[in-house]
């Protein structure tokens, strides 16, 4: 029920993941969800809005879809939930319903960012759960995002970046430097099957040195907006300059194939949504503007994971500790 | 004799700027700037190294160039300083040489940040002076970019935006809700002749929503990066494209026109560099791989603060509180 285009763009992303043969449920108001086309509908009355309020809504609502699906998670009738609704709430409704993995301090989002040229994206994490986070969160944000990096794209020893705005190990906000310390230590590296690679600076977000970016939630948050919001800026520039003149259609029109792999590989589409690491169940949460394809690749990505145990895989690591 | 092809670009940006009719010094090892033309040099014998650690190299390289310049602002030998040299260490020696002006707790780097379509940019600070700030000087941030952006680019009452991660006053970290809280207050509004915006995010960097964007060093130098690294990731990839195939490059060709515009707009040498706003002088910052296009921007900016007396400005507003 959530989305810029609720429920439509969900539900055509629902029967294209099924049509490659991913199991799917939807959850949410039956007379709402006339075209489910043959999709089972998990019942739930009540819709949390985009912009409500996202603890409380998930308190008092409790025949929502958000809640539903969770509690669908929680109670193995699904074994993964994607949402492209209030983010706020889906985390608040993934976090009470599936549980925190014991050992994990804080849940943390993390969002995949495209390298070009690369197979797989830099996976950022806190981008957003947690404005305020302690060294310690920092680590376990290292943990599960290297597991989650492993699990996904197959990146057999991944490099974790501490983001901040200096490569030298003393550059940086308080919580940075003794992180940079705390993310030195062996142990952990051994464990996640991970390996430190220091600091690295707003620059290398989509640059190919490092595999995960850790960072807090305010700042990952700010640096991830920033990113899409440069990138949209500049898309948009280009499409007016292409238009500009019947010359500029001319050249346009002879670049485009050239330019269709580079739409699609910054295409958001492309990588999936973000997903709540560190709950006890996989939980993607999509954009709100996602397309049906997105939502799809998103389904199928939520699939993979829960075949793959990674949130087995997160207890085993997280709770060895 | 700083920037990363120091001294020529600096010595070629100076000669660009005086035949346009700004007097300029050059300050630094004579024997090494021998393509002066003419100009008047300031002998230092020392240079503070690009990635030297400021306030030890400041404190102990008193015949350095960085050293100098800023002695001859405080002497009255010059109205204005510009470096391409290690930041840190211009902002060391800009502090302790210019000394802060009354009233602000701390210096704060204002970097440009092209707004397409737009005359002038949004001003962002602090870009990286203070990575650990609080409420109080973001507010003096706030005052210091809103006379700066008035006294540069002519808008007569400048909307302040604080960084945050949401646009509703309760959203962001703990700093951010305070400096919020503050930042509605009308009376440094009326003095410094600006508006309080409220918050904005990530993405509306480059967008023409407020002026002056208000925020700490850490989170600004993150930004300010991040926005940096996706456009020129974004470019480069563009020109891989643009030069893939016979047809691409014909394509590209029939499109130059529409994108030269573009690019100028776009090109950090339009916008000149960074200021440091709240020591008693005119300093700027200037990128180390500055062209000498951008130098001489920069010198040109800076004698025209210099003769509009924003540091008096400065110094009426920040005192009167």
């Amino acid at each position: 029920m959530g989305g810029d285009d609720a429920p439509r763009s969900v539900v055509a992303g629902a029967r294209m993941a099924a049509e490659r043969g991913v199991p799917v449920l939807l959850v949410g108001q039956p007379e709402q969800l006339s075209e489910a086309g043959g999709l089972e509908v998990v019942p739930a009355s009540q819709v949390i809005a985009m912009g409500a309020e996202a603890a409380s809504s998930v308190r008092k609502m409790k025949d929502s879809s958000l809640v539903r699906a969770a509690e669908a998670v929680r109670d193995g009738r699904a074994s993964a939930m994607v949402s492209a609704g209030n983010t706020g709430a889906a985390m608040a409704a993934s976090l009470l319903r599936m549980g925190r993995i014991r050992g994990v301090s804080r849940p943390a989002i993390a969002t995949p960012i495209v390298v070009p040229g690369r197979a797989w994206p830099n996976v950022m994490l806190d981008s957003g759960a947690n404005t305020e986070c302690s060294a310690e969160w920092l680590v376990q944000f290292a943990q599960m995002g290297a597991v989650y990096c492993r699990d996904r794209w197959g990146v057999s020893e991944p490099r974790v970046g501490l983001l901040s705005i200096g490569e030298e190990a003393g550059k940086g906000s308080p919580l940075v430097k003794e992180a940079f310390e705390r993310l030195e230590d062996a142990a952990w590296q051994t464990t996640a099957g991970a390996v430190f690679a220091g600091n690295v600076e707003g620059r290398d977000l989509l640059a190919d040195l490092v595999d995960v970016i850790v960072t807090d939630g305010f700042t990952g948050n700010v640096a991830l907006k920033t990113a899409e919001g440069v990138a949209q800026q500049l898309i948009g520039a280009l499409r007016r300059a292409f238009d500009s003149s019947e010359e500029a259609r001319r050249g346009a029109e002879l670049l485009a194939p050239a330019l269709a792999p580079l739409y699609d590989e910054f295409n958001p589409d492309s990588v999936g949504g973000a997903i709540l690491l560190g709950v006890g169940g996989v939980s993607i949460i999509s954009h709100g503007a996602s397309s049906p394809r997105a939502l799809a690749n998103a389904i199928q990505v939520a699939y993979e994971l829960a075949e793959r145990g990674t949130v087995g895989t997160l207890r085993r690591i997280l709770c060895s500790e």
